[in-house]
């Protein structure tokens, strides 16, 4: 297991500018009629997401073999569908939320109805830039739709989000939890990083290996976050910290406590590491990737 | 022209049962974890609609020499975009809509979030059914993606309704009704007719004379749906009545009359007809859903 000491931060910036790029590329421009839409999309697109998902994507096709430019698609698509969660989320009849990444949300700026829409937007453009990826002998593109509608859909990413909805207010179990974050996280996670794979055309054995490595990297993702919201101020989140525990919200240092938490956290960080084994060097950004979001907590 | 004397119901309902038997084969079963999304998904889906957009995708088919069979998840996925956008523009930040086909409105039933979620969810399973129905030569998954991910997204059925939103309370002139009808309503109707070609896998010829059609009936509909809104009362309906001009709508009849709408209206139903004329008898239920939807006015 690499010690994470290498600088992640250039790595970072770079993938970071090419999703960024790619993003600009497939997202109509702002002026494109009716611009009201297209600025909403494009202002939480371009919001200063961390990017995680795409960059995973990315890391992941190149674990398996295969490049960067085959990957951004689906890289872009997956952060499409990423920002379309949020923005619903933070609707006042969802979470309530005002601050996003540091900024006013989609519906304080824009109004309800149109964050609505702009939700639906980025979701549906996110099948249209699927439309223009390049399948591959492994994984024609019916598959890879039926990849990302599957954990889009009622029975992962918003399943998660109804049972989180459901959970406020009420004690929740951890298997709820868990639930809530195999679903609402780890769901989106994992076929970001499986689409990265299937992009470099993987065999069955490293399809499954990413796999394991993305549903251990997103729970333990999604762990630490709750911790985060505990732990840290407003400012440092860009977004409104403890508001978990405000909205009586499931998490996991409210079911298990904050040192049990930080000790799950770790060691799903170290599943994680341990799935990548058969890729050797060529997992060393995934390994990078899993030890910086640990190590966000501190 | 075909006179349209046929009586239709019993084509209809037998097109309507087909329909919504593949529907509830495509939909993941009212138990399904976690229940409430899939009671809501459900309880939107089957509510009483007219089908009008499968039922047209199926005609479109056969018109081009296909089979019912191979245009069922193309006609399902679009019912359920239909009912997807039906279900967000009936909420409280866009339309506010307490009744649809008679029923209280999903966010009445089971809450805002619930229903914003039931409406990503009715998107994002459209998607997933399309991964499941099956390409021809002409037209692969990749571009049958496009042609749904095109006609739902912002740049049409979202431009629709972002300008149907920002039209309100506004004195609007034809162009942009013109552009919010064809957004609004006939992308979607268009598109519909489009796939059942496609799944047909007609030439170019076919397919263009289909969008013509479709063209032309998706502005008819609408044209005829503002006169109904304002001829009819809500009993009838099955939804609000007089919402369109309580909300100061832009509407046909409140820019041109009444008498000009139904004039309109009647023009677009010709093109439609007119346009089929390649098809021959093939086309004799398009002929007649055409002169159906017109004579709902009186």
């Amino acid at each position: 297991m690499p010690s994470g000491s290498r600088d992640l931060k250039p790595y970072l910036a770079n993938r970071q500018k090419r999703i960024d790029r790619a993003l600009d590329g497939f997202l109509p421009k702002e002026k494109t009629r009716p611009s009201t839409i297209h600025k909403a999309m494009r202002y939480s697109l371009f919001a200063g997401g961390k990017r995680l998902r795409p960059i995973l994507c990315l890391a992941a096709a190149e674990a398996c073999g295969g490049s960067v430019r085959e990957a951004l698609p689906f890289a872009c698509a997956m952060e499409c569908i990423h920002t379309y969660s949020l923005v619903h989320d933070d609707l006042p009849s969802m979470d309530n939320d005002d601050f996003r990444r540091g900024r006013p949300t989609c519906h304080k700026v824009f109004g309800d109805g149109i964050a609505v829409l702009t939700g639906d937007a980025l979701l549906t453009v996110a099948f249209e830039i699927l439309s223009r990826a390049k399948p591959t002998t492994r994984y024609d593109v019916a598959t890879l739709l039926r990849e990302i509608s599957v954990a889009a859909g009622s029975r992962k990413l918003i399943a998660g989000q109804v049972a989180d909805l459901e959970a406020e207010g009420k004690r929740s179990d951890r298997a709820t939890l868990r639930y809530i974050h195999e679903n609402k996280t780890a769901a989106i996670l994992t076929t970001s990083a499986r689409l990265g794979a299937m992009s470099a055309n993987a065999d069955e054995k490293r399809l499954s290996a990413i796999t394991k490595f993305g549903r251990a990297l997103g729970l333990a993702f999604q762990v630490i976050d709750d911790i985060l919201d505990v732990t840290q101020t407003t400012e440092k989140l860009g977004k409104s910290a403890g508001k978990d525990v405000a909205a009586q919200k499931a998490t996991y240092p409210a079911i298990i406590g904050l040192n049990k938490s930080r000790a799950e956290a770790k060691r799903l960080t170290r599943n994680a590491h341990s799935a990548l084994v058969i890729f050797g060097e060529k997992a060393d950004p995934l390994h990078e990737l899993a030890n910086y979001l640990l190590e966000r907590e501190y």
